[in-house]
């Protein structure tokens, strides 16, 4: 039977899951604490235990990643090798927009694209250079982060720019967070008992988006052609005004590469408040920090609005979920957030709000038109199903 | 008693209102036709005349238009000058969000923003000069087109940029068409016989606004630091996705100030279609185009979007008002537009948005929770109204 390494490397921290047959034996994070840098590893049964390593350098964290993988094959799946390693690629372009073999044409296709996401294409690259010298035996899998929104209708899809430019150069909106949505979506159904039709899913995490979802497909998306546009994220600006951008430009002389890195690290809850953290943000505001106050007004604002305007697509809503970290643990802002949407026909139930934290499960109050559901993030588990698709 | 002259000058066309106690002498703009340039005058009583006129120089355009104010005041205000000059001022800046008497110190700060506006400062600053050295002795006013928009929300006025280029820098969203929306907010009482709570203001012409009014103010508006921002326009793009538009700017080897040009001149209808005119686009759907087609539901579509979205800042929505050439002529648009918008609560009534072409009226159903008023644009009245606060 099969063992799977499922890889998520994202700018803010790395994550590996081992599954074998299905079942997971191993996750595993790499992070950046205010203590230092971490490594935090979950066996099946146990409990998570994170411990300090002495650099987050590739290298460092790519070799401790290794060790813990075979220790666990040995102990846990009899000496197995491992059969498929599936990465997350959140990139832009058309190409992309599919989950694919990385043979020897996609990495070339995806290297030409270092220029276009400077961020994201080294740290890709380097990744999958490491498994194809050290797994030479082993299949390696894109599951792409854009895929869930290859089908987006024209009018969310494209930009008001030259059309030729649009197919030119190949700019246009491809959406991102699919893997999270599309686990999302097929979720639901166990929580409410059918498959509704019009459900918008937010992703909250150290990253944002809000997507309308119809009859089970993408029908539109708040990330754009990469995964810094959109809503404010912790520390991305999202979409900012583009006469606003070119100010900023012009007086600074930012080059467009510059304009990209000041967009994904100075913006956002950070730029706001200079605090990136959504807990500290509701700590300083329960202190009556009027910074942090405003902070959380702006963030949850551009997201209510994206719900609002989300209903466009789907002529309505039925079902809003809301997913990854922030949405899953914090009751606060979920209130914060679902509260004034009352008029769209969304009631939550307090005490079930409250007393859900890090759970999944429905947070709406019987009578309230529109369902509310949280769901914990499983981009893992939807990568795993992306790898059985290739069996 | 006084005379006014109302000047409101975009990029598109200039036009000139007189009045002469508040009773509207002449009216005459300047345009570009497919035909050539053209002078059309509209005296009291009289229809519109339109001529064709050698050039548009400023320098032609400002002779004529003296020419005819003057004949005006001779024949129909017994020779009276002109008191008052007010013109619309759309500049970004915190500083142009009041009306203001022009001065030295206005004039002055005006200037330095020639680097932030190239396309709007310089032509008001000629425009300006002009009527000091023609007219002396006549009061110059500054009618500020973001005045309206002044007390937006933090939440809706700020980016989520570092907070401290936003106040170095004065970055924030101004917002625009103020005067035209101020104007429409304040007939909505004689159509519908009540002040409604919350209003959506749509103006829709060559350049495209939504505008969330709650009692009377402005808590969001969809065009940003400039004019240029929020919606597809006739030739502007619109808020382009920031990553979307470096990727452009990387690729083309644009500066910031080619970025402007290009969005302000090859986005919207236009970069969609090759097409900027909504009435050849409606023609050319009619006949099976899908260019054009595609071309209209990207545009109705993100208008539909800033409705909705505009209900978050206002908690739902009482009344939507409809306004500019496109919105007040075409009861197609207005049907595309607002047609699928039911779920809201929004029900055209299809006789009177059919009857209704070019004039002011209700055409929503009697059933409709929402109402639904078309207005004519009355940013010359307004102004009229701007200039009497300064008396």
């Amino acid at each position: 039977m099969a063992t799977t390494l499922v890889v998520n490397p994202s700018r803010a921290s790395r994550a590996y899951t081992l599954y074998s047959d299905g079942q997971q034996l191993l996750a595993m994070y790499f992070d950046q604490t205010t203590a230092g840098y971490e490594m935090c590893t979950q066996t099946a049964q146990a409990r998570q235990t994170c411990n300090a390593i002495p650099d987050a350098s590739f290298t460092t964290t790519f070799t401790l990643m290794v060790d813990a993988v075979t220790e666990a094959l040995q102990r846990e799946a009899m000496g197995k090798q491992i059969n498929t390693v599936v990465i997350r690629v959140a990139v832009p372009g058309s190409y992309f927009q599919r989950h694919a073999v990385i043979d020897v044409e996609y990495l070339k296709v995806l290297r030409e694209q270092a220029d276009v996401a400077p961020l994201q294409v080294p740290m890709l690259v380097q990744e999958i250079n490491e498994f194809r010298k050290q797994f030479p035996n082993t299949r390696l899998l894109a599951a792409s982060d854009s895929a869930f929104h290859a089908g987006l209708p024209v009018q969310a899809g494209c930009y008001s720019i030259p059309a030729e430019d649009e197919d030119t150069f190949d700019i246009r909106r491809f959406g991102y967070h699919g893997l999270s949505v599309a686990s999302a979506v097929r979720r639901i159904h166990p929580i409410i008992g059918q498959e509704p039709e019009r459900v918008i899913v937010c992703h909250i995490g150290s990253t944002v988006s809000v997507t309308a979802v119809k009859n089970g497909k993408s029908v539109d998306t708040s990330m754009g052609f990469s995964p810094a546009t959109g809503l404010p994220m912790g520390s991305q600006a999202g979409d900012l005004d583009t006469a606003a951008l070119l100010e900023i430009m012009r007086i600074k002389h930012m080059r467009p590469a510059d304009a990209a890195v000041y967009l994904s690290t100075k913006g956002g809850l950070f730029g706001l408040s200079a605090e990136a953290d959504l807990r500290k943000l509701f700590d300083l505001q329960a202190h009556k920090n009027e910074q942090a106050e405003q902070t959380l007004a702006v963030f949850v604002y551009h997201i209510q609005k994206a719900i609002a305007a989300s209903t466009v697509a789907l002529g309505g809503v039925d079902v809003i979920v809301l997913t990854a970290t922030a949405a899953v643990r914090s009751s606060e802002l979920r209130e914060l957030l679902l509260g004034p949407l009352h008029y769209l026909g969304v009631q939550l139930d307090p005490e079930k709000n409250n007393q859900l934290v890090g759970k999944d499960g429905l947070i709406s109050a019987r009578e309230s038109a529109v369902k509310v559901i949280v769901l914990r993030n499983d981009e893992a588990g939807e990568m795993l199903q992306v790898a059985a698709q290739f069996q």
